[in-house]
C-alpha cells in the first residue's frame, strides 16, 4: 500500500464570521486522520463558486456555527485510508470532492471526506483543474436538462447566461436539441453568448426587453425558466411566458425577494419552484447519480468544460475573491492548495 | 309547460370600462332568448364578491371586452327553455348560477345559461339569497379542505380569515378535523373568529406577529397556506412555515406583487403555488364535482352558511358596492334583481 509522507500541519482558510471574505483568515491547523469509511484528501485546486460567495456572508443554506472552512468542490489525490474496503479502493486515486457535510469545505490543504459521497472518482483524461469544477456546475446543468426532458419541454429559459453554468447548459441543451432562451445584463455577454453559438440572447437592460420576451417565449412555447437573478427579473419571466409556466429559482444573484404578480400565478396558472442540488440528488436513485456522474465526466472536455481565467495560491484567497467577484462571467478563478 | 310572463325588456348593470365602479350604469336591455341546452333565468340574488371588485377594475382573469355585465354568480328561476331535455329539465327549477361562459355576469333581472355548467339546481330548502352565494365560496372552501386532505396535511394556514370564505373554511376545518391557522389584519376581527369557535387567530399587524406565527406553524406542523392578501405578507407566511411548505395565493387583497426569499425557496423547498377555482373544477372529474355540489348544498346551512348584512336594488349597485369596500368582513352584501 503505498502511502504519500504526510506533514503534521496544514494550511487552511477560515471564516470567522458571516461577514463576507474580510472575515476569512488563513491559519495552519493539524492534519485531521480518517476514520472508517473515510479518506484523506490532498486538496489540489478548488474553484470560487457563486454559492461559495453566499456561504461567506451567511446567505447559503448550509450555516454551521463560525468558524468554518469554506469551498463546495475541489479535486486531489487521497494520500490515506481509513478501516474500509471503499476507503481503500480509493487510496492513490485522484478525485473530485464536494464541501458538504463530514470534513466540511475544500478551500484547505488536507481534507477528510466520507467514502459515501464525499469524493468521486475522477477520469484519468481530465486535469485535476477541469476535475476541481466537476462537481456543482456540471451536474446542475446536467440535472436541469433532465428536469427539462421530464418535463416534456423542448425550450429552457435561462437567466445570468453568461456565466459558466450558463454556458454549459447552453452546449448541452445544443448536444440535446432543447433551444434556450438566455437573458443576460450587458451587451458583452449577449455578444459573448453568440458567439459561442447561441442564437437567442437578450439583454434584460435593454428597451424593449419585456416585449421581445414575451414574443420569444410565445414562439417557443418556453413554458420553464432557470432563474439565478431573483428580484423584479423573476416576475418578467413568469410576464413573457405563456400561461402553465413555471419559474425554477436555483440561486439570487441580485439578493432580492422573488417578486410574482397574483394575477399571473392565479390567473395563467404560474409557479415559482426552486432547485438545490444537494436535495434534488438526493431524490434521485443511486444507479441513476452514477450515470449522470459518468456521463459529465464524459462531456466535461466539451458541453461541460469550465473557462480558467486565473489560479491564485489559497494564501490569496481575499484577493482570489476581489477578482472573481469584479468580473463573474469571464472564466472561472481558481485556488490552488499548495 | 307551465311559462311565467316575460317582459321585453330588463334591468341590466354594464361596466363601461375597466375602471371600476364609477364605470357602472344601469341599462335597460331587451331580454334575451336561450337557444339549445340553455335556460333564461330570472335573477333573484346576487353577492358582492372580492373576485367581482377584481373584474371591476379589469385585475380579474376573465376579461372581455367592455361594455360587460358583472356579477360571478347568483340565484333565480329558470323560467324559459330553449330545445333540449336537459334544458327543459330545469324549467320551473330554482338554480344557483355563475357567471362565467356564455351569457355572462348576473347582475341582470334575466340571463341566458347553458345548461352544461351555466346552472346548478338548488337544494329545496335553500332561501334564494342563500343559494346565490352556494357556488363560489362554498366549493372554494370545499376545494381548499380536498386539497389540504389530498396532501395528507391536518392544518392549514389562512390569510384574510375572518371573509365569508375564511368562516367556511373554519367551520370545515372543525368538521374534519383540521386545524386552522387564521391570520387577520385587525383585532375586531380576532375577537370575532375566537367567538365562532376558532382557536388560532393572529393579528399580523400585532408586534411578534412573525415569531408567534413560527412557534404556532412549527408546534402544528402547518405546511400548506391559502394566501388572499399576496405582497410581503406571503413571505411571512413562507418564512413562518416549516421546510418543504408551500402558500397557495387564491387573491390578492393588497393588490401587491407576491414576495418570496429566494433562500427560503431553495434552501428549505418552499413553493408559491396558486388556486383559481374555475381551472381547478375543470380538472376534476364530473362525478366529483357532483359530489363537491351536493355535499356543499348540504352545508351551506351549517359550515358553509354565508352572513348577509345588506340586500339593495339592483339600481343602487355603487353604492352596494361603497357599502361592502367599506367592510369587507361584516357579512355579504346581496344586490337584488327586481
Amino acid at each position: 500500500m503505498r502511502k504519500k509522507r504526510i506533514p503534521d500541519t496544514m494550511t487552511v482558510a477560515v471564516l470567522n464570521s458571516y461577514s463576507g471574505a474580510d472575515a476569512l483568515s488563513i491559519e495552519q491547523r493539524p492534519i485531521p486522520t480518517p476514520a472508517k469509511n473515510e479518506v484523506l484528501v490532498k486538496v489540489a485546486f478548488s474553484p470560487i463558486n457563486p454559492s461559495d460567495l453566499a456561504t461567506l456572508t451567511g446567505y447559503y443554506g448550509l450555516k454551521n456555527p463560525t468558524p468554518i472552512v469554506p469551498g463546495g468542490e475541489g479535486s486531489g489525490e487521497v494520500v490515506s485510508a481509513g478501516p474500509g474496503a471503499m476507503a481503500r479502493y480509493f487510496l492513490g486515486k485522484r478525485v473530485a470532492c464536494t464541501g458538504w457535510g463530514k470534513g466540511g469545505g475544500v478551500w484547505s490543504e488536507y481534507v477528510v471526506k466520507s467514502v459515501k459521497g464525499g469524493v468521486l472518482p475522477l477520469n484519468k483524461s481530465l486535469s485535476l483543474e477541469q476535475g476541481a469544477m466537476s462537481t456543482i456546475n456540471p451536474l446542475t446543468a446536467s440535472a436541469f436538462i433532465a428536469i427539462t426532458k421530464k418535463g416534456g419541454h423542448q425550450s429552457i429559459l435561462l437567466t445570468a447566461a453568461a456565466s459558466s453554468l450558463g454556458k454549459m447548459v447552453n452546449r448541452l441543451g445544443r448536444n440535446e436539441g432543447i433551444q434556450i432562451v438566455n437573458v443576460v445584463r450587458r451587451d458583452g455577454q449577449v455578444d459573448l453568448l453568440k458567439a459561442q453559438g447561441s442564437n437567442i440572447v437578450l439583454n434584460s437592460n435593454e428597451a424593449g426587453f419585456e416585449q421581445q420576451l414575451h414574443d420569444i417565449c410565445h414562439q417557443t412555447n418556453t413554458r420553464i425558466a432557470f432563474d439565478a437573478v431573483a428580484g423584479p427579473l423573476t416576475n418578467q419571466l413568469l410576464k413573457a411566458m405563456p400561461p402553465n409556466s413555471k419559474v425554477i429559482v436555483f440561486s439570487a444573484l441580485s439578493r432580492q425577494a422573488v417578486q410574482a404578480s397574483p394575477d399571473l400565478l392565479i390567473f395563467e396558472n404560474k409557479m415559482v419552484d426552486s432547485f438545490w442540488l444537494g436535495p434534488w440528488l438526493s431524490k434521485q436513485n443511486l444507479v441513476k447519480i452514477m450515470l449522470l456522474w459518468k456521463r459529465a465526466q464524459k462531456q466535461i472536455p466539451s458541453q461541460l468544460k469550465s473557462e480558467i481565467r486565473k489560479i491564485y495560491p489559497i494564501q490569496e484567497v481575499k484577493e482570489a475573491i476581489r477578482d472573481y467577484t469584479s468580473q463573474m462571467t469571464g472564466g472561472k478563478i481558481l485556488l490552488r492548495m499548495s
